[in-house]
């Protein structure tokens, strides 16, 4: 894989930072529900990993006076590459922040925070904190029993700019959305060896569409379903579960207490062959977003997290032109 | 449990014998892609049964000109029983007709056809050919690898004349859909130890729902509808997978290629004790026919297959007042 | 099935009342690894049940000096019943004792308690208070999830004793395991629609060989055994997981902290067919005990719960003249 | 992560060559049960590759008069990286052969076979054909559903040396077994980012202890030890299904028609950040072979497949001086 020069390497992406605004309703949700580990707490803060992650944390959720994403975060291979980040994105004359170890997200060490060009507020760091392994303390695991964070989908409103940066930060692609004259629609690129660690939804952008979590086995994603059933708490399910066409994963899709998406999701395949080639889904293919042809949700097209800049302001968006939901294919598209 | 003095004591729900109009094409989608087993087969009609069951066929299909339910089978304890099933009906004023062993339905000895109050034709048989056990023939478990059959569900206009008919034939209640004033939208009824031998839909009638097929376990219900995407024929999924609410089964629905609707179902409860209870769900409950809350899908609501009389002649249909799909409640109803 | 005059008409295998010399212990197997609901609890006993039952218990644990089972218990179909049970076991010269509600088992109405030919203490009820649906409060199904008791397994020198005994209760024979001349080594007989309510292991006895548990799915019993190694209490397994022959279910052996046996078991089949026939093993199949070839353990053979009478006094044991582990059959046998 | 200057940038174990005795008996084996995909078959081989797998093949069966391991493969990240692994072996002073395109196994480009310091015949290449991708066609998907190769287990006198070897080939190690002094017993060493791309089994070497094959899902191992018990050929069977301490995969070990062994392996975890540290299992704890402390089988231990050299004459073994089997812990090991 050929990086341009000064592209820091990243390993995966890493953790997400959301402002909350009932933190107890949250901790319900993502804790009790979910099933992530809380590594550390307080007052206004938590601190999540799954049970197979062995750093401190794959999720922070921070209260504050409104829902939204303050930061996507990767993991780079060396201390070197937060500096190659640095100066990566100073030369694209974007928002750069250093953020020293102590001042930033706890357990983080040494990082550099961005807006990077499709707005989205993007830390980069090297060092964190190890934390106790739990892969085998099956007397702890609970709810959806998530094992870890596995990728990221933001919506942007320019999918080929957002596939471009990506290419650029050496990002491979594992599968696209294309049009009949292959318009791009939608893309999933990774770095670590599954189908994506950032994926792009087309809608108004910069906001967050989902954090993608990976359990073992399917009956785990059913459990999930069943325990908000029980609790006549359904409504938090917005889609699925379902069998994605692209990624080959098994689904089921949540919304938060804020509203934050959030998908569980099994079984995607290995990407890391240096020739692995993408696979192109025709945009009038009704199996590519539900390979059962069931109907997407409307919601799940439409509605998302807003993000936060620098400053920690909510960013502005901008429209799509091309809209994946308008495209009507079978049961699916919403035209 | 307290039966009429002449109602015959019902086993099980048994068998359905269907007219289908391309015996090739069923034969694809009910033996290669559901997993039944080929009992016999000629020319114009297959006998099909699942892994678990001993006996010669649940499943008739017959090529026919038109697509239908010819009759639903109920087996009874004895062959007295087949005596007694003639005279229950005969007193009710109703069509009744005796087919001796080898005139009927091959692998089935004497029985007794009749038109229901309902205005289904029903048989009932006690003998009936065994058949070579399979439940451990891994080797030969196919597709939706289907154990056996669970249920009927039909839908007629008049549940409260149903259940009550049902009741006649000592069928216990184990769950219904109820208004607030009690008004009967929906009954599940037994006679073997599970949820149902038999449940009603409300909506013209007589027609027949689907026939319900139980599996082992929910991923063979999973893989089931992973196949038809595998082959682009995600069309004939029309509902699901999902768990309901009533039964607690985890279901998918599918239409074969003449539009007979088939349930694949795993995983209810036990229902042998003589006092078991009726569970009972309001209409308003999102989770009555769905406990995630998703949706129900118009055409399951709507469609349905028409059945014959003893002449094999179609049956006309009578309109429901009592229209569940008219409550609209959250995600659920078409209102 | 024609029953002898007599005998009481059984409904099902209904619960075991086990002594168990430290509570505590017990409460955190049986309820906090099985998963069992505690429906009430003092000092000196539990009352538990699985997330399906709707009675009141279908395990009893009290606190005594020796583990042992206490009794047995059998749902019969009318209070008549309970009478027909005390009138049968008179009429053997059998230790009978009548319980009226109140005085027994907690819960438990009026019941009859005798010894039975086999030497086993057993329990005939009807009444038995009912307990809240459990069945959709998936947020509260722990561990092992168990579902019901699905099944007694008892050791007794002379099986075709045992045979005979229930046959004359009305039990019906899903399975045997034979020698070559049909001498019996074991069987599996039910009354509810199941592979079994009881069935017979040879060796000394009176003694319990095991209580099964029924859960839905294999996933939950492979949960059971990775939560004891997660906690290094595999000790407390015993045999397996696997695939029984017999029974075709998907079991896992483990011993509670007085040395009980329990197995966790899923997926049998259906017999509530009136001619449902008697599926027999021959004894040098070495698939009858575990389909996968598997060898058993020698304790799994040996071991059980001594039984105590109706004074509370241990019961002496008989040995068996056929020994089934004695049988070399590929990896099985202990020969 | 820091190679010594001339070693090859190893992608994965990419495919093993093996001489089989009796073809068509291999081909029911490794096809119709373990449901591997023929991409070329002629009368004296075999070319399979799992559901997942884009490349020509991950497992050939080629006819010999020996049963015995002909090479392991390797692919390297670049066409550069063939040749640093020639000079890498050449200056170790180990047979070394060039293998250009087409001279070798099919589809596979210009390669390099050496034998290495562990007396193994490897192979190095980079080009390998593409092949049609599977992951999605369900309905070819049979028997075990293999999705790919996973590892090699390898039998060897001298574990430090073999750690030292694929150390010094870029390999991260994500677990051990240890002495109470750190005697290394076993390693578990990667280049993927999943648990192991090799391991080592202490005992007389070379010989290969098995192949990994990882399916999706547990209850796929399941079926593949159900199928052979329904085909009474349990005999295929060697070791459990059970829970591995080592790598938490749940796991069967078959034996093929000719003793080679092979492992159904599913779910293990993400090895992939460059700090990952490796977990150290204690000798004595008996969990580390089987999560649950099922005892090991002799077999496991002491039975391996010989090895070729390079010009397919069999190699010999040395014996080893650490003998894990003979570590008596609870169940386990032979002592």
């Amino acid at each position: 894989m050929s990086l341009a020069r000064s592209a820091p390497d990243v390993v995966r992406s890493a953790y997400a930072q959301l402002a909350v605004t009932d933190l107890p309703k949250s901790r319900w949700f993502w804790v009790d529900l979910l099933g992530f580990h809380v590594q550390y707490e307080d007052a206004t803060s938590l601190y999540l990993r799954g049970t197979d992650e062995l750093t401190h944390h794959s999720l922070v959720l921070r209260q504050g006076p409104l829902a939204a994403l303050e930061h996507l975060a990767y993991r780079v291979r060396t201390p070197l590459d937060v500096d190659r980040a640095e100066k990566f994105f100073t030369e694209l004359g974007l928002p750069v922040c250093r953020v020293p170890a102590g001042q930033g997200t706890r357990g983080v060490g040494d990082a550099v925070r961005v807006v990077d060009p499709l707005g989205f507020p993007v830390e980069f760091f090297h060092e964190i904190d190890r934390a106790e392994r739990l892969i085998q303390r099956y007397d702890l695991h609970r709810g959806a029993q998530v094992a870890r964070l596995d990728h990221f989908n933001i919506c942007t409103a320019d999918i080929p700019a957002a596939y471009a940066h990506y290419t650029s930060l050496g990002f491979g692609c594992s599968e696209t959305i294309e049009g009949d004259e292959h318009e791009l629609y939608a893309a999933w690129m990774y770095r670590k060896q599954t189908v994506h660690d950032v994926a792009f939804t087309g809608g108004a952008g910069p906001r967050l569409h989902h954090l993608g979590l990976a359990t073992h086995e399917s009956h785990q994603v059913l459990r999930t379903a069943d325990i908000l059933g029980a609790l006549h708490e359904e409504r938090y399910i917005e889609r699925g579960p379902g069998r994605h066409g692209v990624s080959n994963a098994f689904y089921l899709y949540l919304r938060d207490p804020d509203g934050h998406r959030v998908e569980i999701y099994t079984s995607d395949y290995y990407t890391g062959d240096p020739d692995h080639e993408t696979y192109r889904w025709n945009v009038h293919d009704d199996r590519r977003r539900d390979f059962w042809g069931n109907a997407v949700i409307e919601s799940w097209y439409k509605e998302a997290t807003p993000v936060l800049d620098l400053d920690g302001r909510q960013q502005p968006t901008i429209d799509a032109n091309l809209d994946e939901s308008a495209v009507h294919v079978g049961a699916d598209g919403l035209g």
